[in-house]
């Protein structure tokens, strides 16, 4: 660990993407790396996070929770950092921190963003299963959809870092666990190893007939992070009285067109007669209150094997915008997480 | 009052709607009055409600709430009933009662369906603000939108049948109340009688930029009984954390086509950032927990002055076809009710 580096390497907003993004959206630059003043740390960043809601923060108009990314600026993300130089009281110099270096090497924090994390045997995790993507779930599924035993639960890109957590939380509460992704071994993984009832693969051109075959009873609870044909698929499906906690539709991330048939009045169709209540959340909301509760129940389910949390490590900062444009392809497996330096 | 009346003349399903229900839609029959059986009740019809959820009961396919009207049964319709002639121990002619009778002058009941009105000033009110659609405005409002003081209330429909009620009780509640009706002299009436805050006249091309201005502190409860172009206007006022009672999209009842552009993506767009709750209901499900409540207070407020009940009267059963065909246009002003027979 050197506390004099040389560079710091940043992925700058080149572009707002038109659609899906393209490697040429995205600029790699070198500055040398900063120095912090009083009160700040200089942090180095060991993992970074690849979240489909980055890409709504690309956009030349942001999405409403959180501000879009200046061009030239670089691109935002979760990271696990290691303090190597501080010049703030609470931050010792060694100390692991979950912060929000954002896709560059080096960056400076006031402390204000970061959380000790202690020692961690897998730190990674706290991007996802034990960090923000599992919290989704969490709060999603637990505070929102509130699965009773014996309901059926839906959730698309069922072995993505969200839907992964939702469908094991599902099952783990007593309900039945229906998941939708991507190919035949996303789909055995789901059923195999994190214990989906069942799991549609979207390449399978039945797979909305197998759906509804896979949920004899009804869907009680949809968790929603997709959107686009998955939602139309949910929707006569619905029982009176299900949940709808939206946290993504990532779908119409990279749409440039609203060509019809017009949706809208079918789900206003549906939602009506059968009393469905959707929900739009935003987990940022929900971590002064929920997530002491997340991280105890979380560790304890993960240490008991209850819960199983796997991980698509990519290496090295400059695999950053291949990576993130294959996520919203849906070609990752697990958890995207970006490995920028060894520990 | 007569006891042997010459015939029964019924309004009948002759085709289902395309589109903008036609006259020739329906079609007046004449039958015998029926005879009721030991056990049931013969009744006059004196109200008729006509109310827009009736246009889904006409497509071949049901709303799944209720279902559907077959074609050449009488069209459904709560009413106000007098007894006429009874073999019923609980109901003695004479009797006023609140029934499901339909499109007809005169029906048998079994008793199960029939509410007791004892004496009414206004019998016809239990079909309006007194009755199902004041209720959907009673529980759509105060137990699903919640309104608190300093709020901003949005409904359509103003000077409708529910539309009236969501105002006027968001007012008690004390929160502002906005509305949209169709020309100035419902605007005015729902101003100066009513006691809205603001009401935007659609037939204003620029109705939709009054909206905004008409709410500063953007809308924390929009109450959905229409669809189409008020939820496109009213989407971009939400505030984070708005609720959405959602009781009809009569915008969307007579259309044909699903035209683009889609406006499904823009919806989750909005809820999500927004953190808003979209929520379906049916007001059948809530008269055994609600109604006793909603009665009770409903009847005080009415009593004291603060709760203004209009009615749009018409007159003759035949008037019906014609007169629903209005509603659907937004033609009425106030609860459309058929006068069917004096009392």
């Amino acid at each position: 660990m050197s506390i004099t580096p040389a560079v710091n390497r940043r992925i700058l907003l080149a572009a707002h993407p038109q659609g899906l993004p393209r490697p040429a959206d995205f600029r790699l630059d070198t500055q040398p790396v900063p120095t912090p003043a009083e009160g700040q740390v200089l942090l180095r960043t060991l993992y970074l996070s690849l979240d489909p809601y980055m890409r709504n923060l690309m956009d030349e108009i942001g999405p409403g929770y959180a501000p879009p990314i200046p061009l030239g600026a670089p691109v935002v993300g979760g990271t696990v950092n290691r303090v190597v130089a501080s010049r703030h009281s609470r931050f010792q110099e060694g100390a692991l921190v979950l912060g929000n270096a954002g896709w560059q090497d080096y960056a400076l924090s006031d402390g204000s963003d970061l959380t000790p994390l202690g020692e961690m045997a897998q730190p990674s995790l706290a991007l996802g299963g034990l960090g923000m993507p599992g919290f989704t779930a969490y709060v999603g599924l637990l505070d929102i959809g509130q699965p009773r035993p014996g309901e059926t639960v839906v959730v698309g890109a069922a072995t993505g870092a969200v839907g992964a957590v939702v469908g094991q939380l599902a099952r783990l509460k007593g309900a039945r666990a229906v998941g939708i992704a991507s190919g035949p071994d996303k789909c055995r993984y789901a059923v195999e190893t994190l214990g989906f009832d069942a799991c549609l693969d979207r390449h399978n051109p039945h797979w909305a007939e197998d759906l509804a075959a896979a949920c004899p009873d009804g869907i009680d609870v949809y968790f929603e992070s997709v959107g686009g044909e998955v939602l139309d698929a949910v929707l006569p499906l619905l029982n009176s009285g299900a949940r709808i906690p939206l946290c993504g539709f990532i779908a119409h991330y990279n749409e440039r067109t609203t060509a019809g048939p017009d949706r809208l009045p079918r789900l206003l169709a549906t939602l009506l007669p059968k009393r469905v209540r959707l929900q739009g959340f935003v987990v940022f909301d929900h971590y002064a209150e929920r997530f002491e509760a997340f991280r105890r129940d979380m560790t304890t389910w993960v240490q008991a094997g209850d819960l199983t949390l796997r991980e698509d490590m990519v290496h090295g900062l400059e695999a950053a915008p291949e990576a993130f444009i294959g996520l919203l392809q849906g070609r990752n497996f697990g958890k995207l997480v970006v490995r920028v330096a060894g520990d």
